[in-house]
């Protein structure tokens, strides 16, 4: 039986600089224990949301080790270590499991397209080296390759490859997932504005950032789709659909930092290139949060 | 209230053609009474499945006639009428609406990319020459243009335009169509493979071919879902899932036609350019058969 | 040695209709005369300019007609007869054979998407009932289906198909028809703005409207290609590029008949769905046209 | 009157790396020597050739200097600094500036999108630090972000940005630069296979690292564009086509380190996740080079 640590709703924060462009390490705890407390189901850093690309090395260990601290075993944490070459990847992924984390999310980011196997090296070499679980993560629009779902299969025949996030938006995927490789397998969605679809196409977990903003929506969700009540599940959907699908359109972090503002909370820097959202996307944010209520 | 005479499972008859390549009325006949009798929700003559395309005006009549006369009643009739003008599109629906159409579906067929307001216009004109509602109709892989759903949206300012029929394969836009035009609106999926998704997101029909070889199935894939039953439509959708793809992969004509023969029934000739499927892609539908079985 | 009857500066009509939606016959010889005399190197009457799909089979016998008895042998004449059956495409084919065409042009037209094979056996199909060559058209924008490079290797097996027009806009299919076919086949443009590129690339000739409106620029690229003056063919082109842009965004017949009116000229009604250009596209047109002078 | 360092035929190096993964500074400076002496008109170092993004700060830092030291004044060179964040790459083009190149390439390397805002404050930060001018390069494919020719226009604007690097692949772009922004730009075109389509357009250069194989060929195409005859550049890229298109196909870096073996050189190795060409697509480049003689 393949060794699977996450299901439900999985919170990724967000990496808050101060305004000399440093990381914000107490800020960056305060989140996360929102995210703890509000009932998800596990949290993880240096994703997409905590800008991981932008981090020096040693701003990531400092991120992985604070974050496995404050967590305190209440949750499982998954880390992200995804890089361009295979040796700083298996670096940061010795380093996260040393720090204990419950597993490591990789995303083959490329420059050059890689063939598929070179890919599968990738993993392979990686998964070679530590123990604990790999979550191999496919987003062609922020990795710049797209991972076909026979590509994906032949990544679940490496041992310690135990979990797939499809965040292509292609619900296709999730049934080929589903249906080819059965209860071996366990697929989480990474596409916020198709958590309701993935859900009731069979996924084990939703990887997300929203909970930053409306964690109780998003546990509702989920659990709406546990107690099979799909009627239930419709509702609480489109409750949120608008501020996913504003989420994913003007990027995680900024959304999260402004909507933490709004919402009266003290959200720190983003680092450049990224700026902050405009007057009107503010404007705009704060009607779907409060449409929202 | 609009007015909205369908839900439920809408099933598409194929149109056969004897070795002459004329139409084979007779053995429509009796391929329609099947869809009729094994519980389908309405019937959709001049469908893609039904060539309607590749027919002459003449042929269309005879079909539409043929079609309400067979169903006498039993189930709501929805005649596919587009056609690239105008001027012809009104003369079909005309026809439709005096030979006893519940309603009639219109996809805006171009051979140069209309505009919105083209579409717009079209779609108005035709209207206003008819008293039965009108089902939009969106599939740019057929139809050549790609209604967006803010085009839509007006659309349904035109009095009897009271359905939207999204076959784009995107489950996003089934979210902005509920989300935006709440329930004054009714929504039909025309893409297959995303039956689950689309019914989990709200829409109120499935318009398919698929009846016409797994009509139990399709049908109790709708009960599920009306009976709040998620587990259990899950479970009948990844059943049929794999056929629903094919289907769209190698063309609904071929598929339905070689699939009634692997059951033993007589299904007619295709009209060319159309060719039956190739021996390799009859053993897989073969296989795909028996596996749902 | 393949037949092939067409080099330079093919031109193509529009079909111009009466208030009363009929074609305007006399019109259509008016606007085919100013074709001719301003030295095209060719004319192809029913072709996406003239909406030949938006005619019936006697509108477009009508036009294959008048259309070989104005230009009463000047220049060759290359009719299109593409329509979704094999057997229509055969019928007209074989008429305007008969009428004295000079060639035929003929895209894939497809609801369904064709297989391959379903392709060449539609082309088979015809070449074989005909004895003038076949210029096989690739399309995908209008005719939707995008055949391969390699599809088009096989279809110039077939005898009488001895030429290609390639409108997807890709210089580099054109490369691959150059490298791999070599001298045996001619390949035609039909992407307008990359006249240059295409002629730059080795194409034989340029299937166009644009000499509806600018004869001269049009036929002055091209012999400034023929007298290797790369320098002068620059130059020529990008006083035009604007208007090639400018058609193909807005729809050539759309843009056609506005330019004529710009100019002074009579060029009748669209045929609906089909509508005039709006007052700011006209206007923009308007702005176009006077800085080519 | 804009600072534009570059034309003709600017060639890329690639970086070697030793078997204990290493950056090679001395087979480094072999090959860097070569392309110096067959008439490259500037060299790039740190370019996707010369995988960039794969290497540590310290080794673009070595391969700056070593370039710059080799080349002695020869020729230009064109440095490479682009970054994720914008810290970085003021950074790395300060120490460029200091170290004697010519000028910079930045493409805003993205992993979440950037807006068109987010952009422009990015080159003008770099801009506002430096004093040589910038090459500003869009390539979607490798760097994640498409700037629109609006965009380029603006970035233009900008003092000290005053080249642009355009590989979409897409002749149109070039076009519009030409035509929008006239002999104030110069475009370069980073597309191999549009090498002559490019050109034809009224590049002034061609950014590739096509001349670590087939020098020769690279420069003679130049010259035949130069001396405005378009028959003879037409010959010579015909000749390269299939090398340039396998260049782009397989991986710049993985087809020139397998094409210097083939001609019997030292090519060093590759960084992980980067793999050999497999057997036979080594057998295909050896029959494109053997062709090509």
């Amino acid at each position: 039986m393949k060794n699977v640590p996450f299901k439900g709703v999985i919170a990724y924060p967000i990496t808050p600089f101060d305004e000399n462009d440093k990381v914000d390490i107490n800020l960056y705890k305060v989140l996360l224990e929102k995210l703890i407390v509000t009932e998800a189901h596990g949290v993880a850093p240096l994703g997409s949301a905590g800008v991981m690309p932008y981090l020096s090395d040693a701003e990531k260990e400092e991120i992985t080790e604070a974050t496995i601290k404050q967590v305190d075993g209440r949750i499982p944490v998954l880390v992200g270590v995804s890089n361009l070459t295979t040796a700083k990847t298996i670096e940061h992924a010795i380093f996260a499991e040393k720090a204990g984390a419950a597993a490591v999310m990789i995303i083959p980011m490329s420059y050059w397209k890689l063939t598929d196997e070179e890919i599968i090296q990738h993993y392979d070499a990686v998964a070679s080296k530590i123990s604990i679980p790999i979550m191999a993560y496919n987003n062609p629009a922020t990795g710049g390759v797209d991972m076909s779902p026979t590509l994906l299969k032949k990544l679940l025949k490496i041992p310690n490859v135990t979990m797939i996030k499809e965040s292509t938006g292609d619900v296709q995927r999730m049934h080929y997932l589903k249906k080819e490789l059965g209860d071996e397998v366990s697929f989480y969605n990474g596409s916020n504005p198709l958590a309701l679809a993935a859900f009731a196409a069979g996924a084990t977990g939703w990887c997300t950032t929203a909970p930053n903003l409306i964690p109780k929506l998003n546990v509702d969700l989920y659990n709406a789709i546990e107690n099979n009540d799909l009627e239930e599940a419709q509702k609480i959907f489109y409750k949120q659909v608008n501020l996913l699908k504003f989420m994913v359109n003007k990027g995680l972090p900024r959304v999260i930092k402004a909507g933490l503002e709004i919402q009266g909370k003290y959200a720190g820097y983003l680092r450049s290139p990224l700026k902050p959202l405009s007057d009107s996307e503010t404007e705009e944010l704060k009607m779907i949060l409060k449409n929202i209520e």
